[in-house]
């Protein structure tokens, strides 16, 4: 499958040639889910940032302050989730449009401090502005790790490629946000669930700890953008290609029912839709059956093996139980798709 | 002088309630230039993040890519330096319009990174988006202290207020780039320092080090809201008064000119206007002379008494020469001001 270059990964090409001329304390740099620095011999601090705008990553017309503040934190934790950290210190950045009330604002933090407090994590600072453009949210979020960081870069040919938990819903959520459900015709359970994936996303923060104290995990991803897009990461990342079946992707049977009512497709949904926020690993494929045993003991979550990693070029490839290949959009792509070059 | 409440110490008043329940590894939180951490036994990380906002904190009629990118980076490293701590690593969050030129994010981040590396600071991270509002830049900065950190609540009565260098500068500047100023009716030299000043100011980093490790310092904040607003939050952390003879407060002659051209008012602009990054600093009387001297000597800034710090309930005096006291504005307040309360 080919598939356009992303120009987010090409700007971020650029920055990283950019900034690693000299790079003192820096273990990992940009380019992983965090930035892994050697604050002192020995000790590793995991650090992320996210950037969240109103009606590029939610639209307030459907996404209350309280999921605002959720999300934002949410998105953070699992990237330190995929690094197998402990996230530790949050900093929240606010913007808000003129004409917002405190009770808003004290909503949006409620919410973020809620779901802080359920990993152990304090808010250590912020800053807060007026914005003239809607809500404007920066979450930075530090992590620790007792041993090694999961990157990226780890996958090797004959690796099992594997997803905790089910794909798909938030995409389906987003679908009947977005308005395209009429009310009543939906199963209302299927419903609540899918809304519920996308507005309060639940990071796999103790999954990606245990996965990442493991023994046969190489590599390891949130997915944010989608299995497409972010199963190509890791491809690239680690100079290897990755095959995996459509019929293995786990899909929940929420997303099926949406898909139907929609008109839509589940399974489109469950590889390019993004924001499922699951943990995609890659393991050694003689761990990979006592990883998933071990990790449902653990946490009560499952982890289904999808695909392998192969040799050849970077790049991922569907294919169906006939193992022929099949065409899947990539995943979003945060950045601008209509830069100019020039 | 009686102030309003300032809403966005309200704000961080009550996140700080609400985040305080229990922080591990947190010796200070929210409500410094910085937070610092307890990253291991001993080991000390300072952190703080700025949200920049088109049209709230810059216009992009005036304000380059460059200029942007540079700012973000060197309101960051003020917090650092107001912390007497040394910056080492960025994260570097940035929205674009779409139809913004690849050009033009290139020469943020390469902005950002010329101003990081005279700080040997690496930018370890970030996060691009497409912005329906302009643009939109959240800047992360990690630093670390060798010793204790000067924080704004160790200002003591009978303790001499310092400021570096010389202020008004940046709102000088401002007063030009909106547009105050007919093209031609103002000195070349005064107009290109204040603009100057404005758009790219140079963070205090080697002198906050020096005060830092100084003797006899007991505050430090850095100058971004403005001497009467940031002294007021020394002195509420402090919980002490403070009094500042308006007339040594330095303005810098280029100040003068333009204030006299536009037919403003410089003292109010040094006292007022905010965005200068110097630095504020209250140290021990009998300390102050070696102080002054030692810091010219090692950086070649000057360190100028305003005033003291004295008994009684927090709060800013400013007296003229005869001791009448003066009302001098609050500095900008980054807070929407209308938030309806409710």
């Amino acid at each position: 499958m080919s598939e356009p270059p992303s120009r987010e990964l090409e700007l971020i090409r650029a920055i990283r040639g950019a900034a690693t001329r000299h790079q003192p304390g820096v273990q990992v740099g940009i380019g992983d889910d965090c930035a892994v620095l050697e604050t002192a011999p020995g000790e590793r601090l995991l650090v992320t940032t996210d950037l969240l705008l109103e009606d590029v990553h939610f639209r307030h017309r459907y996404a209350t302050p309280r999921d605002i503040g959720w999300k934002a934190l949410a998105v953070n934790l699992s990237d330190v989730a995929a690094m197998g950290g402990r996230p530790r210190w949050a900093l929240v950045a606010l913007g808000c449009p003129s004409g917002v009330r405190a009770e808003e604002v004290r909503d949006f933090f409620e919410a973020a401090l809620a779901l802080a407090d359920e990993h152990d994590v304090v808010v250590v600072g912020g800053d807060t502005s007026s914005s003239r453009a809607g809500w404007v949210v920066n979450v930075t979020l530090l992590g620790t790790t007792a041993g090694r960081p999961v990157l990226r870069s780890g996958a090797r040919p004959g690796d099992v490629v594997a997803v905790t938990g089910m794909l798909g819903r938030a995409r389906a959520g987003l679908a009947v946000l977005d308005g395209g459900a009429v009310p009543g015709s939906l199963d209302t359970a299927a419903r609540d669930e899918v809304v519920r994936a996308h507005l309060r996303p639940r990071p796999r923060v103790r999954e990606g700890q245990w996965l990442g104290a493991a023994s046969g995990v190489t590599a390891m991803i949130d997915l944010s953008d989608g299995l497409a897009t972010d199963l190509r990461h890791v491809a690239d990342e680690s100079g290897v290609g990755a095959r995996v079946q459509l019929d293995h992707v786990p899909v929940a049977s929420s997303v099926r029912v949406v898909a139907d009512a929609l008109g839509d497709d589940a399974i489109t949904w469950a590889t390019s839709g993004g924001e499922d926020y699951e943990l995609l690993v890659t393991c050694q494929a003689n761990a990979f059956a006592a990883l998933a045993g071990g990790l449902e003991d653990a946490t009560g979550t499952t982890l289904t093996a999808v695909g392998e990693i192969v040799t050849g070029k970077p790049g991922v490839v569907f294919v169906d139980p006939q193992g022929v290949s099949v065409h899947v959009a990539a995943g979003f792509e945060h950045f601008v798709t209509d830069v100019r070059r020039d």
